[in-house]
């Protein structure tokens, strides 16, 4: 849109001999006979290697903060999908198994983690490619989306878990919901577990989408 | 940091004449007498208003999907709010009155969307802060951090309500959770076209990141 600005990405490519012709492209000086207007021109123009530099450690932390939500959510759907408990004696329930996937919310949250998870595994590489070229906007936008749809994918998971979860703890007088926690200790401390580690994971995305656009937005 | 375009904004509200002077300024061209460069230095540069018009038009946007959020979170937290029933006849639970506040995550549900509401309407005037300064980034980027934040809890807040409304239908057979929609019909869907009002909002908060995203883009 705007003229003067959209060579910034070559411009960080390219010599500074290479940048001088540009400038006395764009300036049209070489018409003239007045080299040293169209000079002092490039030389306020030409730092675009300490917003690089800048740029690159937000690639690098974002590198870091993925690597650490991958971690989370794949832990969260790893200790919710292991997550049972048989208890030793018989008590006023008719089955005394309690495991994860007899609650559909918590087979949700399963899958949505390890979806989650698997997604920022597949953004690695575009990371990877936002650390190599910290100026490219097309992949950094690329990450922006898919975080926002994951973080919005895990926070639902773990929201919905911790609804049940908390009924499973303390029940509910109103609509005669036994607190089955007081039989299942083991069993819920897991899904408590879980769903922690879920919102870190979600702690870990929203950083994410705060730091691409941190890397996105003008100065 | 790159100092050859930390000056984009205010050239947007200032007049050709000044826009002149402020190149020649920074090519040093009044130094000496060539000030055919330096114009045409300035021609080149000099198309801020079709970037100007496109983000005004985002800002509005931005205004309008707001306008609907607010609508959205509101709705969603009155449609809870009054939500409750009393039965005509008896039944076999021992009280016959249903609502919204005998289960907390209902309680929190109206709660969060309440204050989702009013963050949104609180950001109204940033709102129009942006598009009367569409080139603007601090208003911008505070208006995404929270709508990022209120994203996050109306996500939440209708993911929760929605588990325990799935419960509400379903029951567990696992848990002995009986499947009180049975009975409460009516309440039960109020509570659902709550939550699906709610998830309306969160769509409309996502739109508003995208947009804020595109407005803060380097192009």
């Amino acid at each position: 849109m705007d003229p003067g600005r959209e060579d910034e990405v070559p411009l960080a490519a390219t010599s500074p001999e290479s940048r001088r012709t540009r400038s006395n492209g764009r300036g049209k000086a070489t018409v003239g006979d007045a080299p040293p207007p169209a000079e002092t021109v490039v030389s306020t123009k030409a730092a675009p290697l300490p917003t690089g530099g800048w740029k690159k450690g937000i690639a690098i932390l974002d590198f870091i903060l993925r690597l650490g939500a991958i971690g989370a959510a794949m832990g969260a759907s790893i200790l919710m999908g292991t997550n049972e408990q048989i208890l030793p004696f018989f008590t006023q329930f008719l089955q005394f198994h309690a495991q994860w996937d007899d609650f559909p919310v918590f087979k949700l949250f399963v899958v949505l983690n390890a979806l989650a998870g698997g997604f920022l595994i597949l953004s690695l590489p575009l990371s990877i490619v936002c650390i190599v070229r910290p100026l490219a906007v097309g992949p950094r936008f690329l990450l922006l989306i898919t975080d926002l749809v994951n973080m919005a994918t895990v926070i639902a998971a773990a929201s919905a878990a911790a609804a049940i979860v908390y009924v499973a703890h303390n029940g509910s007088q109103d609509a005669n919901w036994i607190a089955i926690c007081q039989q299942f200790t083991d069993f819920c401390q897991g899904t408590s577990e879980a769903v922690v580690v879920s919102f870190v994971a979600a702690v870990f995305l929203v950083c994410l989408i705060v730091v691409s656009t941190l890397a996105l937005k003008r100065t």
